[in-house]
């Protein structure tokens, strides 16, 4: 640094924008160890309050992923392409897109990160599986990859540690809900993978850490201007989250549904309908379809011949499934309508809560959780419901525990007498179309 | 601390005011260790962005008492009284002020602090007086005040420890320029010392911490409502630090200007108008006068007699001075004006850049600064000169310092054809009329 590291905290604090090389040595100085982080809490709490331009954004992209290693994808054949989703409840997307864009001829190296409050976390589902490891070496990632085409992992020491350093002071000093270093925190790690193209899925709604379409659709942006300005192509879609998607939430049981998803074939559901797109996407960005549509028949037909199964069942095997069954909840327990009429709400918020309640999902970071619990056969918006019809399967550790579930579910199910106006899963795309 | 630090900040970030509690537990625990300063600096920052109401600047004020002590002044038989000025260039009231407080019957245990940048401090500027200690134990001080009636010193370890260790994480994180965590730094000390009331001169101008009329006013008001709310009669003057107060910036040089004030006596040069305006305000708030007229005779009484300087010389002695010499610069040099005319305007922030450049203050806490060198005898806005009378009297170390200094001096005299509109000197009193 050639000059004290709070001016550069002093000229974000006044409204000035930072130069890129400002912004580089202040990381690489943190990451080293020579900025302390009450200065860095500071520009965090700065850099919430000013916010950042794009140049700034991607710089501090940049910086993070040069405090680390990026995966050197050269050596596969395959393009390269992710999917990243900003977290909501039930969703449980990936586990059927990366197998679905390897048996589509793409590269998938997935890393994905745990749960956290209401939000589950794709490690946590997929060590659900007996044997499942998330941990893989860069060696063993590239020949997954190589063989397979996609593998679903953790962020590795190696990838973006001064993100991983920056993430853990921003959560105790009230630094999470901003716009820019939540992009330069999720783009640094995706960016560090080799891609050639992520599509972003932007949740927005109750049960989504974007309650409002103008905050999802700004993160969006921020996240597709970033690929542009590190030349790589990034289109998002942003998708309903105050319902939970699918019928299942918590961890063995959204597993469970994905496998049925994949072993039965396509259906009309909000869990396939949305995986579909954003696989379709997927193909678009790898110039692997003329359009979306054309892209949406290739997952359609990947899926009906059984070709994602068995590249799901191949990537779970390479990563150390046993084969050995999910684990399930000593109590499943039906919890029947009080009413006939139609569902004409379900909250997600309140269904996240209840699998939190129920040991699914970590309050702290060092929480252990129960992969067993949860629900599933969850009732769906605009479904008619007979008077004593199943809500939801509850999966439920403990006998004590099924009274107040029972209470949290009827309070998230709101049934009306007649059918609602149908909600719309996909509000809308942005970024790259073709 | 009943739940997470950085709930505060979230709550502080999002606009929330806090409570007085929860404010002490974050400070007293800051204090003791227990919150890490990347948390503190993280809810300075969100305190410098989103402001506190005067309950909140309140509460943080008694908190950083409360880490500390304060001064048991009920021996005293005075009404204790003191006087803050936010800092200026050639502001040297206090040198008068204390010891004319005490020869009208007041107690004044002035706590100062020293000089930092442009402006300096009255401790550094005392400590010209060979001897001279700033350190006082607490008992010296109330001895030295029950016999003297004033006393100026540095702020002890025991006084106020969470504001030292609050105001250097400021320093460097970016958060000094806030008016509730100036006013919680400030009152804190000043309320430590036990006062029956205190009398603040707030600076603005070019020399001061304060450029804007807008800016000191919420200072001033910010301090007189912390002071009502901690039951302490507080009134502020608003006074003009455009110019440097009096004829004479450095150490020793002010120190000497206001030697010969004392013993010369009254005149209506902006140094004593402001002085004896402060020193009848500080009689005001102590009930031993009826008028700010009365209170400014009184002032004006004890000076023409003698008495303020003979008690400036028991304080002095008191406190260490041998009653040698003040030191002297080895240069002394006049530097003529270069064109007859009036003094339209003179830059404090350019004569204190000047002081500085000398050596007379610090850059850097740690600098050693020199007492000797400065300027005496500066012209004053709106004097006529003829070319080649003097301008200022520069008091160097090294020959090789005077053409730039030179330089800098005829930079920062503005010379006229015409005699300018005279300035104001006080601006507006704000807080308790009597």
């Amino acid at each position: 640094m050639e000059h004290p590291p709070q001016w550069t905290i002093e000229r974000k604090r006044d409204g000035t924008t930072l130069s890129a090389e400002e912004i580089r040595s202040f990381i690489l100085a943190y990451h080293r160890g020579e900025i302390p982080d009450y200065q860095m809490s500071a520009l965090c709490m700065t850099i919430l309050w000013r916010g950042m331009n794009p140049e700034e954004v991607s710089a501090l992209t940049s910086a993070m992923m040069e405090s680390g290693q990026c995966l050197d994808s050269s050596s596969l054949s395959q393009p390269v392409i992710d999917k990243h989703s900003s977290g909501g409840i039930g969703d449980k997307t990936s586990l059927i897109l990366a197998p679905m864009a390897a048996a589509c001829g793409l590269a998938v190296p997935m890393i994905s990160g745990r749960g956290l409050g209401l939000t589950g976390g794709t490690l946590d589902k997929l060590e659900s599986l007996p044997g499942y490891r998330t941990r893989l070496s860069e060696q063993e990632l590239l020949a997954q990859l190589a063989k397979e085409g996609c593998a679903i992992v953790g962020q590795s020491e190696q990838l973006a540690p001064a993100d991983r350093k920056l993430y853990a002071l921003r959560d105790v000093t009230g630094c999470v809900p901003s716009i820019p270093l939540i992009t330069a925190s999720i783009m640094c790690k995706k960016l560090s993978e080799g891609l050639h193209g992520l599509v972003l899925d932007v949740k927005v709604g109750r049960g989504a850490f974007m309650k409002h379409m103008e905050d999802a659709r700004e993160l969006a942006d921020s996240m597709i201007r970033v690929g542009r300005e590190l030349n790589t192509p990034v289109c998002a879609v942003i998708s309903n989250m105050d319902h939970p998607l699918g019928h299942s939430v918590g961890n063995a049981v959204e597993v469970q549904e994905c496998i049925d998803l994949m072993q039965q074939g396509p259906s009309e559901t909000p869990l396939w309908i949305l995986t579909r797109d954003l696989g379709a996407r997927m193909l678009q960005l790898a110039g692997r379809c003329q359009s979306l549509q054309e892209g949406q028949c290739i997952c359609n037909q990947a899926l009906q011949s059984g070709a994602v199964w068995a590249k799901a069942e191949a990537m779970f095997r390479a990563q150390g499934w046993n084969g050995e069954a999910l684990p399930q909840a000593p109590l499943q327990v039906d919890i029947p309508s009080p009413q006939a009429g139609w569902v004409q709400d379900l909250d997600a918020e309140k269904i996240g809560r209840l699998v939190l309640l129920l040991g699914g999902g970590r309050r702290q970071v060092e929480d252990q959780i129960d992969h067993a619990v949860g629900l599933s056969r969850l009732c769906q918006v605009a479904e008619p419901l007979e008077t004593g019809q199943t809500l939801a399967t509850l999966h439920l550790r403990r006998e004590d525990q099924r009274s107040e579930a029972t209470a949290l579910l009827l309070d998230a199910i709101h049934i009306g007498e007649q059918a609602p106006d149908p909600s719309t899963l996909i509000y809308e795309t942005r970024g790259i179309e073709t």
